[in-house]
C-alpha cells in the first residue's frame, strides 16, 4: 500500500458555532478539502478533469463526531482507500488534533467517476489511475477494522 | 404530528465547486442551518441554551447526494423527527429544489441533548420539550418509509 498525504486544516473563526465548537458542517468542509488533496494525489486533478472531462461526484457521506473540536485546534485528516471498483472509490477519513490522542471524528465517502457533458455518465477509471487506487487500498482486514464507520442510524432502547 | 418549518437556502457563489455544483460539504452547511431552525421551533433555542446551559451535540450525519444542484437553485429542506428518546433525536432532512420533482438529497442526523460545563454530560429533555418532540415524531410506518436513509457504505460487486 502506498502512503496517502495527510491534509492539515487551520480552523477559521466563522467555522465555530454557538457551543464554542467546530460546527458539524465544517468537519465536512475539511473532509471535502482533504478529498480534493486525495484526488490530486491519485491523478484525478484539475489537469485530468480538463483533459478528459471526467471528474468525481460524491454519492454518500457518513460522519461520526467523537470529540469536541475547539477554535484553537488544528485538524489533520488521514485518508485511506477502504475499497475501490471500476468506477467507485470508498474513502475513510480519520480526523485528529494534537490535544487528543484519539481521533476526534471519522468520515466515510463514496465517490463515483463521472464523464461530464450534456448527460453526465459514470465511466471506468483509466488503467493508470485504477492501478494507483488499487495500490493505495487497505488490506481487507485493515479496512474491516477501520472505524467507527458508517451504519444505519437508529435509536436502540434499553429494555427496562 | 405537528408540522415542522421548511428551511429555505439561497446558494452562495463560493459554495459552488469546480464541477459547477453545490460542493458536497455545503449541503451539510444548509442541513446544519435547517437543524438550527428545527431546534428553535421545538424550544431548544438561544434563550433555552442561556437559561439551562443545555444544548445539542451532533453525534452522526449521513448524506445521500441524489441530483446535481446548481448555483442558480434555491434549496428547501423539510425536517422530520424519525425517532426520539429521553436524550436523543433522530432527524431526517429532505432537500428539494423547484427545478426537479424528486428530492436532490437526503440527510440524517443523530442529535444528543447535553449539559455543557466543565464536564459536558448527556441529560434528559425537560418534559415540555420531550412532549413537543414526541408530538412531531413521524409514525413508525412513515419513519420506516423515509429515505433514502443512512446505511453501512460498501461496494457491492456484481457477480460475473
Amino acid at each position: 500500500m502506498s502512503a496517502l498525504p495527510v491534509y492539515r486544516a487551520t480552523l477559521q473563526a466563522e467555522w465555530i458555532d454557538y457551543n464554542g465548537h467546530l460546527r458539524d458542517a465544517h468537519y465536512g468542509l475539511v473532509l471535502s478539502y482533504a478529498i480534493d488533496d486525495f484526488m490530486d494525489h491519485v491523478g484525478l486533478d484539475a489537469g485530468y478533469r480538463e483533459r478528459t472531462a471526467c471528474t468525481i461526484y460524491t454519492l454518500e457521506l457518513h460522519m461520526n463526531y467523537l470529540h469536541e473540536v475547539k477554535g484553537s485546534d488544528e485538524l489533520e485528516v488521514a485518508s485511506s482507500v477502504l475499497d475501490v471498483d471500476r468506477k467507485r472509490i470508498h474513502v475513510g477519513c480519520r480526523f485528529t488534533c494534537r490535544r487528543l490522542s484519539e481521533p476526534v471524528a471519522t468520515g466515510e465517502v463514496l465517490l463515483l467517476h463521472v464523464h461530464q457533458g450534456d448527460r453526465p455518465a459514470a465511466v471506468e477509471f483509466p488503467p493508470d489511475i485504477a492501478r494507483t487506487l488499487e495500490s493505495s487500498k487497505l488490506s481487507s482486514d485493515a479496512s474491516a477494522a477501520w472505524g467507527p464507520g458508517s451504519r444505519k442510524i437508529e435509536l436502540k432502547r434499553r429494555k427496562s
